[in-house]
């Protein structure tokens, strides 16, 4: 997904929020976009593609949302750093996949090899930090490593499980905080820090809740497709290894599926697989419980914490991960 | 080199210091152990040999010792942090070259693979900030990321740069400056920020000059072995494709070495390669080059900035990155 196509959650927050949040969100592209400048043209190509790809910008959409309309340059720092984070660990985990599209295009490893796609992964999680340094930063700091230790602790937990078809829900869940929920959370606390104002603990928890959502849905797309819409093949994940809810629960309905060995699968038959998932109707259990993730989020947002603007404009993206799917 | 075989340079520097230093290092000691023992059991293995593996620590005892007998916790924070960066750095490294063994024990890539180090090292480096981020530490921050961004963009140039013979000095010693000499500036910035005492420029450029100095002999070593003491196979950096100083003047000296294919080098070949290296007197060069940058280092502490201990100490830690090559 380009930076010109902008996802519908993401329109719908922009278009109900006062003028402040587009402005914030600019300076926040601007900031990613100077990251490949700012270290020459030998990085500038790899780095450059990967920053240009675009994507959702959740995460420092929830940053900028966290921190409020009268934060101001330190919420745009935390927001830059957290999807430098979050670009980072795509760069990397695209090495270890040897992932050849990402967002419908080609993937730095792709593009330039395991080598140097390792090296600017470092570079963005090290700018990543830099973006944070400013006076007081140390909170940010302190949080946003900690999250970054989580992504790495997940993805250590991914290649652990890889190709077990017996992991249970309960690591699932777990693998999913860490790669995905943690780093949700992150932003709100980021955001949040930046501003000043009270409610830390229930975005974060309100963070998580959509963060894991957020997962949820996405395990059910690699597994429905279409390509055009995930800008990848189906079934990418059973051919890693990676056994995710909607297998988990589909074995459950279907037990032969647990007797199927996923390293010996080629696209065809991993496709085959996401058709035989499809049918024992486990998808719409996840989904189904994604739905009430969202739910719980949105209760969250009842709180006295926030303000009526906060509340719909939280409410906004968490409606807007599940309808992204729907 | 374990923990257990303290190298001559750092006994030498603690049995002159006070009692401070070697207590100040144990803590760093207990602190980079703790990283494998705080992220479970998962990490542990990996991190754990990593992290044992020891090696010189001459970055943490720079920081110590910029620091100074008064500073305290933050000064043991920012030697922590800055050996975790080091440390993060090898893994990586390790993964691109596919190395074996380093230290002579096996790498974290030998023993559990690529994706796991790749984690591992992703780990580290996000625990390295982390240990930074206390009350004020955004300046150690913004100092250590700086220097994070450095390496990886040395990285980037020496990928770039691998197996062209034609490479020239100039770009050899802005590879050295970005992938040694920097962090070795900022160990010794971020020690001198911990400690909030004057004359952090000066020690910034001792550091820089004892850096190169060290990446210099470093690059020597690998000409003349042996492996029992540098824990690794000679002519490990010509299988690589890095072309370093000694090879650099070496063709000058005798310019068929220039038409040698590096891509096609097996280890007896390469070992032969350094043979034809030694025997045109280039290694002599580079030493000689190495003894100047050491020299230029202890004027710099001559300044009225330093005092009496702090000019011994640093002294022989900038005698001891020779001593060890000698």
């Amino acid at each position: 997904m380009t930076r010109s196509s902008v996802p519908p959650p993401v329109t719908a927050v922009m278009d109900a929020a006062g003028v402040w949040l587009p402005e914030r969100m600019a300076e926040v592209e601007e900031k990613l976009a100077a990251q490949a400048i700012g270290h020459g043209a030998r990085l500038g190509e790899e780095a450059e593609a990967t920053l240009a790809a675009g994507g959702k910008r959740l995460r420092p959409l929830l940053v900028l949302m966290a921190a409020g309309d009268s934060a101001g340059e330190r919420a745009v720092r935390a927001a830059t750093a957290v999807e430098l984070v979050h670009m980072a660990t795509l760069v990397h985990d695209d090495v270890l996949d040897g992932a050849p599209v990402r967002r419908g295009r080609p993937t730095v490893v792709a593009r330039s090899g395991r080598d140097r796609a390792l090296a600017v992964g470092d570079l963005l999680l090290s700018r990543a930090f830099a973006e944070l340094a400013v006076a007081g930063g140390e909170a940010e700091v302190a949080e946003l490593s900690s999250a970054s230790v989580a992504l790495a602790l997940g993805e250590l937990a991914q290649r652990h499980d890889a190709f077990d078809t017996s992991i249970g829900e309960r690591r699932y869940l777990e693998r999913c905080s860490l790669k995905t929920a943690r780093l949700f959370e992150s932003a709100c606390r980021v955001g949040r820090l930046a501003s000043g104002a009270p409610g830390t603990e229930e975005l974060a928890a309100f963070g998580r809740d959509i963060g894991l959502a957020f997962q949820l849905l996405d395990d059910v797309l690699d597994v429905t497709g279409p390509q055009e819409r995930t800008g990848k093949a189906r079934g990418t994940d059973l051919l890693d290894g990676t056994v995710t809810l909607p297998l988990i629960l589909a074995i459950r309905l279907d037990p032969g599926l647990g007797e199927i060995e996923l390293r010996g699968l080629d696209q065809s038959a991993a496709e085959a697989v996401c058709d035989r998932i499809a049918e024992t109707g486990a998808l719409d259990q996840v989904r189904s419980r994604a739905r009430k993730g969202i739910k719980r989020a949105k209760r969250i947002l009842d709180s006295d914490v926030f303000t009526d603007e906060e509340r719909e404009l939280l409410g906004l993206i968490a409606d807007g991960v599940v309808e992204r799917y729907s």
